[in-house]
């Protein structure tokens, strides 16, 4: 790997250059490692953007609220720059011609950024290569960074790490889906929305929800924020005002108090990339030092033969990588 | 970290003793690096189980879809060993009264062993923990282990990639569903079913699903097996033998034409699980050299007041690790 210092679609992304940010995400997507002077470059133009994460299962109408809140934010003069990681979203092409169609106004939109992350590799990099997008996104100068992602993985927990507010949706009654927020995502939720509150059962599943979050409230004690829970009919633009209010709301909770909770919040963000970062690098380093998957698909057959297990043959691999005898640190 | 060599839970798992599995599950759970050895032992006993994964939204009837088929295992005299992985599941304590009641024969059944993984850590270790319970629950002498996932994400695909024979189950009208399907999961899944099959657009949905089937098919073309479609109501106990029947023959057909193909489904398996250990102990290796997570949180900081970008002091991080000068490799 040749140190490769060429920042050229840097230079152009910081000047907004559509083409160049489409060209460099795409590259991120394809896991190129020469994308990193461009990152490292485009890293000191970011950090200025109100990174906002919205998660939830297929079906509870998250793109249509995406849409709405992004309306509001154009109203309001930002410009928007969206990442889909949701396998079902218009926005990554996996939808229904309706979608589509939908959010066409804002395809057309100059103000407005869309692009889909279809990295799902065997090597998991999903959640760096988002927080690589957010960053190329950040840099271009878009005032909103919107995050759009499906279900109640541990995918979805790590790329929520990376916003600055979440917003969870739901719709009402689907009590399995609230058992899925209570064990995964709960925690990692700034703002939860009803969606199709029009259906039977809105009111119980906003009291359930509220109540999963009073029995949680030290958590919010500690910090001062106690996530709302909104109703919304996003496909008649219903509760999005407040949805809107709330999502800036709760950036202006962030940035108060001489902004030592947005602090806590980046620090946060840069950690959990950096664990990305350093897992994938890792791996990667350590894959070309061995001989790569070829190499480690040997092992694999050395195991499946019965001549060794998976634990001592990693044991055995990290202790030749780290240079490390075995049991050194006893 | 001392190298520890008892076996002393490893002996006991062996010859069956429940409470030593379910001492040594917690302990995998929990992230504590020496049940290695325990594990290693235990490997040697493993590799004579069907490992089969179901996987498929919250909502789907899945639960009660494995329900069924354990009884069928149970009625041929084999014992099962479940790993629930679904943060909805009665198994994993999520879930609704009436699901947890309906388990409860299965609970009171000595040839059925089941066990919750709860391990949604920041270090996103469920894949490795959830193979390594794999391996504890064939060690332990189950003829069939079963895995039940929730959702489309990378977490239910690797896990999927744990297994022998992967189940998709969906249930009619969920075109967002089959979407995701579509996009993420349609290559892992040997079996699809269509729950809930008496409700409206069950056909319909089937015969999505073998068309999107057929469109792959060159996929199917080289490894010889074409994936059923199959139609079930769960609940009502109907299309329940047909699945146990495809499991099975499933099954004989890895098994078919001298074991190649079995041999490279187990190399796949294990390939994957290697990479996961790999990325899990040279992180953890990485993290104790540096100081560990303080010393982490310390670059985080200073990457948040602009002294540094993540991508410099990642690639810092690793030289310094992997005892490399920058650009060695030129």
């Amino acid at each position: 790997m040749r140190p490769r210092t060429t920042t050229v679609l840097a230079n152009k992304i910081i000047q907004g250059d559509v083409r160049a940010v489409a060209r460099l995400i795409r590259r991120i997507d394809d896991g190129d490692p020469e994308v990193i002077p461009e990152l490292r470059k485009l890293y000191l133009h970011a950090g200025r953007s109100h990174v906002i994460g919205f998660t939830g299962s297929p079906g509870v109408g998250k793109s249509t609220l995406v849409d709405r809140i992004v309306s509001r934010f154009r109203g309001d003069g930002k410009t928007v720059g969206i990442i889909a990681v949701d396998p079902t979203s218009p926005f990554s092409g996996g939808a229904i011609l309706g979608d589509r169609i939908r959010m066409q106004r804002h395809f057309l939109d100059a103000g407005v950024f869309i692009r889909s992350m279809a990295t799902r590799g065997s090597f998991g990099g999903l959640t760096r290569s988002t927080a690589d997008a957010i960053v190329v996104l950040e840099a271009m100068g878009k005032d909103v960074v919107i995050v759009e992602t499906v279900g109640v993985g541990q995918d979805e927990v790590d790329i929520a790490h990376s916003a600055h507010t979440t917003v969870l949706a739901t719709v009402p009654g689907m009590g399995d889906d609230i058992q899925a927020i209570k064990a995964g995502l709960m925690e990692i939720g700034d703002l939860f929305v009803v969606n199709k509150a029009d259906r039977e059962g809105a009111a119980k599943t906003i009291r359930e929800l509220r109540t999963m979050l009073e029995m949680s409230s030290e958590r919010y004690a500690a910090d001062g924020w106690m996530p709302p829970v909104l109703a919304t009919q996003a496909a008649n633009d219903e509760g999005i005002d407040e949805l809107y209010q709330a999502i800036l709301e709760h950036r202006r909770f962030l940035e108060s108090g001489g902004g030592e909770k947005l602090w806590k919040r980046q620090q946060t963000r840069v950690y959990n990339q950096l664990v990305d970062l350093l897992k994938e690098h890792l791996l990667g380093r350590a894959l070309q030092k061995i001989g790569d998957r070829p190499a480690l698909a040997g092992i694999a057959d050395r195991i499946v033969a019965g001549e060794t297990d998976p634990y001592s043959a990693c044991q055995e691999l990290v202790e030749r990588l780290l240079g490390e005898a075995k049991g050194d640190s006893q």
